[in-house]
């Protein structure tokens, strides 16, 4: 069978898709059956080189030739961010097109609007490339754990603020010398907020929840907290503590219809399968209930890898026709619980004069709102030293009361850092 | 859509899957809209309790009531072994009816035979619980990764033997006493030599193989050594330098229709993430051309894995009906790289006479041989004395030669030990 594509969006990805083809249509059709036929390409600028030469007939700076063509099966969206991308895929769907998309943004946000588009026009939605890059992730989770509930996600999908604590951690470098580092490689922005921030791990913790879950976690009702308050003295610290520092997107069930979403720096144990994921490399980590602990691994980004995750989709949807509307079937009402209520085990740094009695004053706070210490090292001497403090699980409002109060302390010079600990 | 269903072997993984279809029939149906329906078990054994409850109506002590009857789309073959599996699969696609096996033996023998049967009878087969158990592995290497040609896979397929060598290396036990606490937990056979001497390995190894370069590897194909020779000390020493020791089933592409195929204990450095592997736990690291390195983690074996493998089959045959048939149409030829000629880095542990000149005479006869040392560890004293090398990239067939050479010499006590460095 042949599958007709138009392609929507030549950057770096789009690019890498007609690579693929150009290199391995051939094996493709021997290996599954399937002819992916490339028949237009539409971008707003069709004249800088993509290194990859398409003859001029394919491209066309207009949208609308490729949406209400008749030969075209599926539309792949690699414009990205919100609009014209809704505007598009779902124009494209209510013309018959079936979607195949690496847009995270747009799934995150108009989850229920797409899902209900594509089941009123019979067409599929497949987005494996918008979480984890080239990890077969959302397809495993859909189709081999089907019969699994998932109780635990974990996932490292932010390959930017990885490569910062990577760096940080193996080299001993300060956070803005990392960041620097990141730039220069090409792998974080020249404004990097949107990834050092959480807000790209959020959108990704988004879809991963919500089809994990079978059922809408928008980005609101993640808490989300960044990596800009790393500091290598916290790494160092982690270390010898037997830790290393990763941002981790987190989801929980916590019962059948609530669970818990969040995106913060987390310790995670050295021998931990997650503390061996460096660099820009991502993995995701979860439980189901059928098979345990399971996880996924590698690149999470890059023109070659995600443009691979967007092929597998191709011949998925030329398979099954199905893509992941069913998930909305499930339709589930999720409740998600709030930060403040969730329990962790935390590691604080706090900053105190070197005098007896301190660590009394910061111990009884703790106590008094029932977080009890796991352990405490207090190696420096000085004017003002650091006191590291592991605790016991606690909840996250107690916890920041009690942080809040000891930071009132006289004795106190700097704000308390506070890092979840994980495993 | 309703999916008929008859299992053939009413063992553990049988008891799981209607343990998954009890509990979760209702959820699978609203996540993909395919309703399963349990429709006949049969094995020769239809008294003994299997921990669930199934009406006796669906019992049945012969299977070719299942495969003869009208109403069944699929059978689900969990006999084990050749025969009668293999009459038996053969028959029911003759029949007209899929196949979902975790049957890992049959595939990896009857490969042509069964492919060609479920071409000519246009029936799909499925086998994800052959490998890694619940791990979703062979549907993201032949629909996630299609686009990629795999280059290189590194699998811990066998929980036996990981167990062995994790309770080895973390109690520091001998390898008999590891042994014993594996059996003692069920975690090996009383008669452990299948999965201790390599074979359990090498047929998963033969499936992944096959299935990532597109043609058929046979057993034979394969060498295989499995982890009855590594000691304590070895473990002992890999831990100074550096590595954990882990049995390997390792495919390589050498060339487009070359290979290398192997199956041994190999030490691997301790940041490398099949390093973090432990227990009973399988993973494979796998390198696409597209996608780069990657790897799956999971619970390689065990009742409810292994059964939710097997409804992710169904549920992928309900809505693709492809199966993995069309890997016959790759063919490739491919041609196996002698274990001889494939090149390695070494660890050997030499025991010698502790006097002047010995090392010399070892490394003399190295350099002849074209191999050079790496590193080198002499820190006992005594009559006999470990002398612990790592050499650099040597050929297999050489370096055999080389401590053939070796242990006549007169000053050497025992047979060098000799271990693969990956990674």
């Amino acid at each position: 069978m042949q599958l007709n594509i138009g392609l929507i969006g030549f950057g770096t990805i789009g690019a890498g898709v007609v690579k693929i083809l150009q290199k391995s249509a051939g094996l493709i059709e021997k290996r599954t059956g399937v002819r992916l036929c490339l028949k237009r390409i539409a971008d707003l600028d069709i004249t800088t080189s993509r290194g990859v030469v398409v003859g001029t007939g394919l491209l066309t700076t207009k949208a609308e030739e490729i949406i209400g063509a008749n030969d075209i099966d599926v539309v792949i969206e690699l414009i990205g961010g919100y609009e014209p991308a809704r505007t598009i895929v779902l124009s494209a769907m209510r013309a018959g097109k079936n979607i195949v998309t690496a847009n995270k943004a747009l799934l995150s946000k108009y989850w229920e609007e797409i899902f209900q588009t594509a089941a009123e026009c019979q067409v599929a939605f497949y987005a494996e490339a918008s979480v984890g890059g080239g990890i077969p992730l959302i397809s495993s989770i859909t189709q081999g754990l089907v019969a699994n509930e998932i109780q635990e996600v974990y996932g490292i999908i932010n390959g930017t603020c990885n490569y910062i604590l990577t760096r940080m951690s193996e080299e001993g470098l300060e956070f803005s010398e990392a960041l620097k580092q990141a730039q220069a490689n090409g792998y974080a922005e020249a404004d990097p907020a949107f990834d050092i921030d959480g807000i790209d791990t959020a959108h990704k913790l988004s879809i991963l929840s919500s089809i994990s879950f079978g059922g809408h976690i928008p980005l609101d009702n993640i808490s989300i907290e960044g990596i800009t308050r790393i500091t290598k003295q916290d790494i160092d610290y982690a270390k010898e503590l037997g830790f290393v520092i990763k941002l981790l997107g987190i989801a929980k069930r916590l019962s059948a219809n609530e669970i818990e979403v969040r995106v913060h720096p987390a310790m995670i144990p050295q021998d931990h399968l997650l503390a061996s994921v460096h660099d820009v490399f991502n993995a995701v980590y979860l439980i189901g209930d059928m098979v345990g602990p399971m996880m996924f691994y590698g690149k999470g980004a890059g023109q070659l890898p995600t443009a691979s995750a967007i092929i597998g989709d191709l011949i998925m949807l030329a398979h099954q026709r199905k893509g992941l509307a069913p998930l909305l079937m499930e339709g589930n009402k999720i409740k998600v619980r709030k930060a403040d209520s969730i329990s962790s085990k935390y590691y604080l740094r706090v900053t105190a004069e070197d005098r007896p009695g301190v660590l009394a004053d910061i111990a009884g706070i703790l106590g008094g709102h029932g977080i009890s210490i796991a352990s405490c090292i207090q190696k420096e001497r000085g004017e003002f030293v650091p006191i590291i403090m592991l605790t016991h699980e606690a909840e996250e409002g107690k916890l920041r009361a009690a942080i809040t109060k000891i930071d009132s302390l006289t004795e106190i010079k700097d704000k308390t850092v506070v890092i979840r600990v994980t495993g």
